[in-house]
């Protein structure tokens, strides 16, 4: 990948990075036309980079054959009207095989999954990055973090191996920790991601974090794109008055382990008439009462 | 499943349950010769349950032709001589189709990993496990637990619905909490396996456990095999001797946050010329100063 390549990747990421949910029809199967709709509805409302199979999207509850399926789908949908960065996981070899599937529909950027093996060493760790980023030089690389045990350090190390790494999706809540990640991987080599959506991008950019991802973006575009307009004004009481907004819908999202990660945001898309509320197991469809404060919540947003 | 084959395979189940390591070649490539043969070598020595495609057998680094080719080549090696039980894992229909090939391969009971979803619900992690004993009524099914969110209630609700659901490897490590859990599923109903291996086995065994997993007993089946001996003679003494003739080896594994679980047997293998020591991403080889401490544990276990 060129540098002028790599810039551009960089900065196309300094954003709120939406990640859209896979609906299903009444018959379990993915409504591909529905995920088309969805995508559109997103760019059209000023969305810039758009995640086909990330976390939000069920990845991990999706088979490959659906997954390559969301990216064909998706980047039909975006047409070159938005970026897509588009998920890859599992074994390195089925991600690079992926990744390249990615690429040959059109997509320049791929985020590689926090790898789901039990057993995790750092220097595995950056082995198994480095070998699906060196395989596929063309495409911008973004790193998806879960987990303390991988120092700025580390990454650092990874980023020497493999140029094309051009950002991280930081999905450790801690702002301070996140601080110290950034500086000592260099922040300004890399384009950093609130990884943990909303709640977290205030802190996380005073930090360096020049962006987040978001799931609530798909039911409210307008509350991330807020988020993101206020931050990048430095307008803190105006960030931390979209924080407030956002924080009880993530709240419903992050309660219990996180296990309505997804319910909550389909439920919401249901409500106002976008997709079915159904979601594929180990999530469950929501109890409700909370789906009564969801209604309650798209209410306050003046959706309903 | 009827009654009688359901109890059989409870029974079978109630042992020292190996999960061979996955030896691959020069190349990177699994060497299918040498995992047969790692195979046949379990089985002379006495094992009678092998786990293709657990966790030790780098379930996660493989692609699922890979996992396939796993299964066939056990089963050829395994022969009828040894009961195997497949792991399987991912998406619903993804797990679901390799019980069916596990089946179309003469084995009898599958393995079902703890979903690597990221948003669990408990309702949805008996959706999940339901779904798949479902489709395979006639297969035996192994529930695998890493989670304390997962209470004997809902494993009781789970074999309520999936009666084929014959037994648990428990991989959370309190003994306790084991014990609690057990009872609140049905200590009788099911088989209670120790899932975290040799250094939890007397604890669990007092609980109600009536085996345990082993990774150690691809390196030393007559060490598995004396603490499973003292254990069913209620011999305790013997039990924590073998208890202390495993502790180090599996310290070296559980160390870093398991980070080299799998690198510590395979390193162990290689000293013994049985297979490579090669680990996949994000395993990693291991320094100079832990290979020499396998060399004096194997030395210790008078196998050098």
């Amino acid at each position: 990948m060129s540098l002028a390549n790599a810039d551009t990747l960089r900065r196309t990421l300094a954003t709120a990075v939406v990640v859209p949910v896979t609906p299903f029809g009444a018959d379990g199967i993915p409504d591909w036309d529905t995920y088309a709709t969805l995508i559109s509805r997103l760019i059209d409302q000023g969305i810039s980079v758009v995640t086909p199979n990330g976390n939000t999207g069920e990845f991990y509850a999706l088979s490959q054959a659906e997954a390559r399926q969301a990216v064909e789908t998706a980047a039909k949908a975006a047409g070159g009207k938005a970026e897509l960065l588009a998920g890859v996981g599992h074994d390195i070899a089925t991600a690079t095989e992926a990744a390249r599937h990615a690429r040959d529909h059109g997509i320049r950027m791929v985020m590689i999954h926090q790898p789901v093996h039990p057993y995790v060493s750092a220097e595995g760790w950056i082995a198994y990055h480095t070998a699906i980023a060196n395989a596929v030089p063309d495409l911008g690389i973004v790193l998806y973090l879960r987990t303390e045990r991988i120092t700025g350090a580390h990454i650092a190390a990874l980023a020497d191996r493999a140029p094309n790494v051009i950002g991280v999706k930081y999905g450790v809540r801690d702002a301070t920790r996140f601080a110290a990640v950034a500086r000592d991987a260099g922040l300004d080599r890399l384009t950093w991601l609130a990884g943990a959506a909303e709640l977290t991008a205030p802190a996380f950019w005073v930090a360096g974090a020049r962006g987040f991802t978001s799931g609530l973006a798909n039911v409210s575009p307008a509350l991330a794109l807020a988020m993101l307009r206020a931050l990048r004004e430095n307008d803190l009481p105006a960030a931390m008055n979209a924080w407030e907004s956002a924080r009880r819908f993530e709240e419903l999202r992050l309660a219990d382990g996180s296990a309505d990660n997804v319910s909550v945001v389909k439920e919401a898309l249901a409500q106002l008439g976008l997709c079915r509320a159904d979601v594929r197991p180990p999530s469950r469809l929501l109890p409700a009462n909370i789906k009564q404060e969801i209604s309650e919540i798209l209410a306050s947003w003046g959706m309903k």
